[in-house]
């Protein structure tokens, strides 16, 4: 039954991050949500993941609004909720880059309604059948920016991160674009041109495919992340990328002078010095 | 009960391959186990991988003998053992790359009782404590150049194989390493380099780790990878790998160009022609 009380939330973008985010809300049954999506919004309500739609005059009943569209298409779409909602009303993104969303919005006059964030739940899956309810739980979930955030709504926002089991990391926006540039960015960017160097290859040799392994597969698997959300970030956090891409591909020529000397010393050296990142991705 | 029945197997090199095609065997009771390591005899025999140690005066009496060690010493290894054996008896190894071995035993007077075999079936774990008996179950094994290999001494392997539940590929061993190049060495190489990017980024970002995903640990799990089994691999497969490895940089460089130009739709266009890849990972 719905009452006053009962939360209004509305979710713009309807596919794993935000589909997701429905299903994980729900738990709480003092919420409506209203979905919003050009393409999903049907398979989004026939899946549950929301209860209605969310049309534009509905805006200002919302409580919470969340925003997990592609990235480049953020800003406006910020810009425009942030001009329509009740003075309560809490509004986080959840996009993979921040630093240019935070300029979009920094002068508008409600910027303390909203929160940049970036739950780091992403899977090589997409669309509203990808989305569950626990996609969120023990994951970290990066802010930014947020002293330019109002300290109730902050606390309104921290405490539904707290309820999905998200971990919290504040950080500047700019720092987390840097950052993430080399800890998502460029696997992808990775996996995908490994993709494409062994498909090149396959025109010719038609039965390379019979032997991989696991170890290819699991190297490769970033690639089959959907393009239209991830050209979008690899645009949005240019600079930051073309730097972390510029360094890897320097490591990749000196890998490939060591084995074209045949330097078996300095290179069991490296690798050794490499194997380290055992123990960090051990505990992810 | 040993009689003069019990097959009698030599494994050398007794890590992750090794380890388990010692427990592998014995689901087959008629067999007596023999091991030889350098550095993991000890644990091997504590864990049961083989029962007892083979000394070099053993392998005369050996009915198979299996040679698993890092790939830089099996020419010298098969050699010596192709010296010692009796006239039925079958010596094969699980190298990761064939063409070398190929190579340093065509002219032995035993060549027929030797098969180059690549299971590919490793992991990112290594050493004897990994070994498994369901490693090799529904993995490819990839046999080189089997016209030299006695018809009888073949079907003796391929029972053996089969009886493991191994599925059997055939080719040249040129070819073998040609290919192995991009589906297995690439994605090795570009995931040691990633880790190597990110780790040399940490040493100034401590917080680096924490933004890490699942998607990250995919991308970079075979940088766990032993430099003791990879470093001989890559240096014996340089020729391949080199052309591999120029044309992934090449893949690299063009993603760049197509960045800092901000090519949005040429970009999507190529990912989504890559997300083919999907598909044959979707069936390893």
């Amino acid at each position: 039954m719905t009452t006053d009380k009962t939360t209004k939330i509305g979710i713009i973008g309807l596919g794993l991050i935000g589909g997701s985010f429905g299903l994980a809300l729900q738990r709480n049954k003092a919420v409506l949500l209203y979905g919003q999506d050009k393409y999903h919004l049907k398979k989004a309500l026939e899946l549950g993941l929301v209860h209605d739609s969310l049309t534009d005059d509905l805006i200002p009943q919302m409580d919470i609004v969340i925003i997990a569209t592609p990235v480049d298409v953020i800003p406006q779409i910020a810009k425009k909720i942030l001009d329509h909602i009740k003075s309560d009303t809490l509004v986080f993104d959840t996009g993979s880059t921040k630093h240019k969303i935070a300029q979009a919005i920094v002068e508008h006059p409600n910027r303390g309604n909203f929160l940049l964030a970036h739950p780091i739940a992403g899977t090589e899956y997409s669309g509203p059948e990808a989305a569950f309810s626990g996609l969120f739980k023990g994951k970290m979930n990066v802010i930014c920016d947020t002293t330019q955030t109002h300290p109730k709504i902050l606390n309104k926002a921290l405490q539904i991160f707290d309820n999905m089991e998200l971990q919290t990391l504040e950080m500047d926006s700019q720092a987390h674009d840097n950052h993430i540039a080399y800890v998502s960015h460029l696997s992808h960017i990775s996996s995908f041109m490994l993709g494409k160097t062994v498909l090149d290859l396959e025109k010719d040799e038609k039965n390379i495919f019979t032997m991989a392994g696991s170890g290819f597969a699991s190297t490769v698997r970033l690639a089959k992340s959907s393009p239209d959300t991830w050209t979008p970030i690899f645009m949005e956090n240019k600079t930051p990328i073309l730097q972390a891409l510029e360094e890897y591909i320097d490591n990749l020529q000196a890998f490939k002078v060591l084995l074209y000397r045949e330097n078996t010393a300095k290179m069991k050296q490296m690798l050794k010095h490499i194997n380290y990142i055992g123990k960090v991705i051990d505990k992810l």
